[in-house]
């Protein structure tokens, strides 16, 4: 588990600077998170369904859940029922339980690359070999997912680059998933912070256009309520054909035996009573006039040295130093002597070796913090070049 | 992971069966849940704490509760601090992260013979070799532990047997665990589970006692929430020397980041307002009474082809076929036709031998069905011998 480790440390030691701005997290806003929602809610579950929230739950979640989670993803074409549902411990526990059942050592992953670094970290330890796979138009999918266990991707607003993988590259990958016999893991936790319109179908809703019966595709999809409403629930689910779900079942029995009946109950609830959809406005407004104060920021004072792209949607805008030879690690300790944290690009390469760009993300900071935090970083970088 | 799904599946089926009486499980009594204080507790902690409940965790835990667990254990001798302590999803994930941790393919498990279903099951994908460790008067603890990469035990009332380990063999264990340099897991859920009086001092405070200083003895110890209030929060912890929490705490980033903030606050709340002590007395009383009428009607039905212990505590008796040919697996299969369930020796066994003996529960059923239960296995029995 090297190569994160010491980052991680980096990044556990800036919580403790007085007056740091941390642009390299991916947090939510917490003015965000509905607590006074959340609490009577919590109550109410915990009263009106003791044995749920209070035993143990069954190990793949509850039916009512699960239930829920295959009505939400029955469109487009998808028809779901619950035993193609698994609820997870978060989202990163539905990463673990990928490596747990398809990783073996030696083993091929082909990551959309830049990473996702928990991807990375959760997988490193059953040593796979990662291969790039760099998203563009006209990319040889087939090539990309050749010989590998499976391939993962962040179609919507990928972290850490922000960007909206378009429908035909969707289409190619399926296509080389059904041409090579490739798994598809497609992480999706971003997909409803979209701020300029709809995003495509999903590939898990490619791949079951116009099929019927039950759900026999390539895509385990993964979807998290930590972006939707907290990620302090940590309530993730994975979406897969049923034989699939019954073997990710057995590896999370031996990962924590099922996940919390007061949090699935909580998250149920939030579904039920349409609360995701109630804050969601609140959010995509917040989130919009902080992504245009992190641009308007970048334009202003970084400009010269870095160039970038507006993301449509997500947490995160990926930004690149004009000088390949620029060392976005330097920058993190240089930043943090200023008082800034990024996100260097050399944790989101399993190989380590692209050193030149760097994630900030957008959601957590209000805009005038973001704008004090660009500065800063300016003069961390007019001290380095 | 073969050789425990068959039983599991087994007894998700026995789920469905109306009217079944369930000894085979490891369930606390549901009318012991105070859903009523919970439901109080986590509207209040949520309200008041809402950053710590609905954002991210620290990896390791709220330092708070961190603090809180310290405290608890600091006793006896044992002087412990927060960077002692791991805050883990379930007891569980603390058995998952042991294994990512220590076990490489190969390596040497001496584990308390029988042993906990879910060690194995949580062990197995990791392909370790298991070496049954005999605690009885007099065995040989260094060749138990030499060349193993941890010893695991249950001293307190162990799943599956109920047998408390006497003093003696808990100072050989520590005397060959120091010649050896072998780590020692100490799985504790049932502790407080004393119905006849105060229990040994563990492994832990064993370790500790007289050296002073940081702890850092060869104990890795696990407790949960899930035997005290209820196991719907998902709470554990691991009690360890600061350099093996730091090994852990990577592990549990890749598991899934962090542990609920909610559920953490609600363990921390009841630790803090002496739930957990308030509901004790009631739950002793009450599996008091439920071993009293279990052991009554093996003595009354069973007594003719089996034999027990009485357990001084813990949720299990160990009922063990006096015809060695005699089969627990065929009395699983025989029993639910008579509508009842157990759990056969063999899910107990890594090499899946002992076939002769049965784990039956007396925690969750009332007396006037624990005693229906056992008859209806009479029934079983005497149409297979």
């Amino acid at each position: 588990m090297d190569g994160t480790n010491d980052v991680t440390s980096t990044f556990l030691a800036a919580g403790q600077i007085p007056g740091l701005i941390n642009l390299g997290g991916g947090l939510p806003a917490p003015e965000l998170f509905p607590a006074e929602d959340i609490a009577r809610i919590a109550a109410r579950v915990i009263r009106d369904h003791p044995q749920d929230c209070l035993g143990y739950s069954a190990i793949n979640g509850l039916p009512d859940l699960r239930d829920a989670l295959a009505a939400r993803y029955s469109t487009g074409g998808v028809s779901l029922g619950r035993d193609n549902v698994l609820v997870t411990t978060s989202g990163m526990q539905a990463l673990d339980l990928v490596g747990k059942v398809l990783l073996d050592p030696g083993d091929v992953v082909a990551g959309q690359h830049p990473t996702y670094l928990g991807a990375i970290d959760a997988w490193r330890p059953r040593s796979p070999r990662f291969r790039n796979m760099v998203l563009e138009p006209g990319f040889d999918a087939v090539a990309a997912l050749e010989g590998a266990k499976f391939a993962y991707t962040v179609p919507n607003f990928s972290n850490p680059t922000g960007r909206l993988v378009p429908l035909a590259e969707r289409e190619a990958i399926l296509a080389a998933a059904a041409e090579t016999g490739t798994w598809l893991v497609e992480d999706d936790p971003y997909g409803r912070l979209s701020y300029d319109g709809p995003v495509p179908p999903s590939l898990l809703q490619l791949s079951a256009a116009g099929r019927g019966g039950a759900y026999d595709g390539p895509v385990i999809h993964l979807g998290s309520m930590s972006k939707e409403i907290s990620p302090g629930l940590r309530i993730g689910w994975m979406i897969a054909p049923a034989e699939m779900i019954a073997r990710l079942n057995l590896a999370k029995q031996g990962s924590d035996m099922c996940t919390s009946g007061i949090t699935q109950r909580i998250a149920l609830a939030a579904l039920e009573e349409g609360l995701i959809e109630r804050i969601r406005p609140r959010a995509l407004a917040l989130y919009r006039e902080r992504r245009a104060a992190l641009l308007s920021a970048l334009e202003t004072h970084l400009s010269e040295w870095f160039t970038w792209e507006r993301p449509e949607g997500g947490m995160f805008v990926w930004v690149r130093a004009k000088d390949a030879g620029f060392s976005t690690d330097a920058l993190l300790t240089n930043g943090l002597d200023k008082g800034v944290c990024i996100s260097p690009s050399r944790v989101f390469d399993a190989e380590g070796a692209d050193g030149s760009a760097m994630r900030l993300n957008f959601t957590l900071n209000a805009p005038d913090k973001l704008e004090e935090g660009v500065a800063r970083l300016a003069r961390a970088v007019r001290a380095m070049v």
